[in-house]
């Protein structure tokens, strides 16, 4: 099935139609089937018009009064509402990110400040009557969270500005559970982040359980003059593969990524009642847009582009899981009936439900380490792991082990991630390629 | 005189060309003359053209392995190369950012870091030998910085982290004085950062005599043990519109901003040895990209664009610059004769050196504060200082006060700025505008 709204690709996964012209079939040997679109997607040829439209019509500075700035003001606007439509959420609450690196950092930083802000500025009456008083700001988060919530937690952790509790993600199901989350509260947590579904195994985390569990304990904390624990969620890899909505996950904060859902390399942040229910402190100092929550010349084109991908996700996302669930069964299926008893399905738990284009496996022998096999495919375009680690191949994914995938199968392992456009015809070449590739690494034996 | 490389474009400032077609010459009523460059400046032709082959063909995750990756790696090293060409660096010393207010706030975070990890480290032995021990860190900085200086330093004072001093310019000619620089400087002095042009006077800063004289002030402070002083400048305003050398100014931070010279919204912070002879600390933690300094996705794309925009001020800088110091003068000259003994020019300053291209002058008369003038112009669109102060019009600019302008004439201030592509039929029309726009608000009274 071909999704709707879905554009046809070449087999590098471009979009058809560069304005340099490339309608010529590549020769078969050079073909390339592309299924890392959890690393990056190609953009939408609609965002990559929006872009293009901007970057001619609308490209005076937004603060200007005259009709150029109010051009891009409106393109920003109109981009911010598409936003907070695709989750569900109000265009006031959502702020524009250089990317999802700077939004996962700016809410660790913000739950600091708030934290000093609110309990532990000495001589300031919060001291002398919160329990939280004297404490470090605690954080909880799971052990198979992006690099860019963990990094900066283990950052503070080193400068022992925080706290902070890495809950194990379940080994039989690979989820952070709510029960072990909440287990970890403190009279200092300050904030529970955990991301919305994993980029390697696309297991979706239970995170609306999650809130429902932390609102019950903020009554309890509220009560007894402890601090709010907020709840944020890395939701990079869930939008455009899945239904994601900030009411029904109840989170505080929630991150947005364009380049994961064929938008462009900038990101946004959502926060539930921005600067009136939820603070926000900004880490950057500046001209004063985005009111003050994150300064800079507004990147007019690529807001532009993003507001255009969260469109079309609000518009065809139930299209898109279809047509990419459809396809990676389609792709486990066949990886099991090609490689038989062989084959490991690293993200397929019981009971979990996890993202519709993500297929992480690992074929068993002692040869077959999944960055050996990707390296002798001649047609398949794919990683370990993330591709901020692709460099370092030659490890388990900790991803994997936190899950419970044992060491041996996590060596071996390979992440397929399919697009809105993959096919079952790339399929069977993709597991055609596999099999040459296994065939020779063993052969060489 | 036409500028070499220099596009045509409309009176709205936009490059000819864009695909939608534009070719129509607008109704005179509609024409609109943009003297706004400094607020920001259209996208040259070629950096579409080099911003939109990149989103078709190398929108590869640059971390991914395989080809697509290495294709966006590439483009990234070239821009970075161009980006050293441009400004007389080294490209390893080139990170790019998400724009100027994120350089600027770089470098004072990593100031701040630096200070307290070789000084101030409590039990450390640096203390123990540091004179500047105990201290909070000192920066010194000048009165007419952009608010992306000014603010993240009056954070740090307020947040009781640093101590700032705000060395007034000169009255007598708009610069912030090498001598009364110097003579801010105590021992816990960690950073100077100093604007390289002014964006609403365009005067040029003395950065190679700063430098000099705080090179010969860190060789004493070596002998004495205390913390080296690190030399910023913010190069936004001047780039593309004179020659900006990192060695011939001597400093070790410089902020590049694409927006400024016809690029993309996104930035680059220059750091001299980075990460060997000079410290970078980074703000944000993640994925690793920028060699850690500067992680998350790169944003390949816009640093293409980037690189092509510094490609293009490389090329044709004089040229640039010869054109629009023409122009300038020949604005000045027309709005001298046309106001005769009403008009104040307040960029120009005895002895002073100023961008070419700047237009800052005030038209005497109790009716005529800038922003009134300006709303009864019909095709000028300008300024009355920076554009992230749009919404603060009736208030004299602070950096003219500073500046030494007189309060009556600062608030009847204009900023013109000139571009590429301005001609002197459109510095008619503007001056003629101006007139009209003076006679209605004086034929009102």
């Amino acid at each position: 099935m071909e999704a709707a709204g879905a554009t046809s690709r070449d087999a590098l996964g471009r979009a058809a139609g560069p304005p340099s012209g490339n309608g010529e079939e590549s020769p078969p040997e050079s073909r390339k089937v592309y299924m890392d679109y959890n690393a990056t997607t190609p953009l939408e040829p609609e965002v990559i018009q929006a872009m293009t439209e901007a970057m001619w019509e609308a490209w005076g500075n937004p603060s200007s009064p005259y009709l150029a700035g109010r051009k891009a003001r409106g393109l920003i606007q109109a981009a911010r509402e598409n936003l907070a439509k695709m989750i569900g959420g109000e265009p006031q609450d959502i702020i524009f990110t250089s990317g999802g690196t700077e939004a996962n950092n700016l809410v660790i930083h913000s739950a600091v400040k708030h934290f000093h802000e609110t309990h532990s500025l000495k001589g300031d009456a919060a001291e002398r009557h919160s329990p939280a008083a004297g404490a470090a700001p605690h954080f909880i988060t799971c052990t198979v969270e992006h690099d860019s919530v963990r990094l900066p937690l283990e950052h503070l952790v080193e400068e022992h500005v925080a706290e902070v509790t890495f809950v194990p993600v379940s080994k039989v199901n690979g989820r952070a559970e709510a029960e072990d989350i909440l287990a970890a509260v403190r009279p200092s947590t300050c904030l529970v982040t955990v991301m919305l579904a994993n980029n390697e195994t696309g297991v979706i985390m239970p995170i609306a359980e999650i809130s429902q569990r932390i609102k019950a304990e903020n009554r309890r904390r509220a009560a007894s003059g402890l601090p709010l624990v907020f709840l944020h969620t890395d939701a990079a890899q869930a939008l455009g593969k899945r239904r994601v909505d900030v009411e029904d996950l109840g989170v505080d904060f929630l991150t947005i990524v364009g380049h994961k859902f064929y938008g462009p390399r900038i990101g946004a942040l959502y926060v539930r009642g921005l600067g009136e229910l939820i603070p926000l402190y900004p880490m950057l100092f500046g001209g004063g847009q985005e009111r003050n929550f994150r300064p800079g010349t507004e990147n007019t084109p690529m807001i532009a582009g993003l507001g255009k991908a969260a469109e079309l996700v609000m518009e065809n996302c139930e299209a898109y899981e279809a047509h990419m669930r459809g396809i990676r069964d389609y792709l486990e299926e066949r990886l099991v009936a090609e490689f038989d008893g062989r084959i490991h399905l690293n993200s397929q738990f019981p009971g979990t439900e996890r993202l519709p284009n993500t297929c992480n496996f690992s074929i068993r022998g002692p040869l077959l380490r999944g960055h050996l096999v990707l390296a002798q495919c001649r047609m398949l375009l794919a990683s370990v792991g993330a591709a901020c680690h692709s460099d370092h191949g030659d490890q388990p994914s900790p991803v994997l082990l936190s899950s419970g995938i044992p060491f041996g199968v996590a060596q071996n392992a390979i992440r397929l991630s399919v697009g809105r456009s993959t096919t079952r015809a790339e399929v069977d070449l993709v597991v055609q390629d596999l099999k040459q590739a296994v065939a020779w690494l063993e052969g060489q034996a």
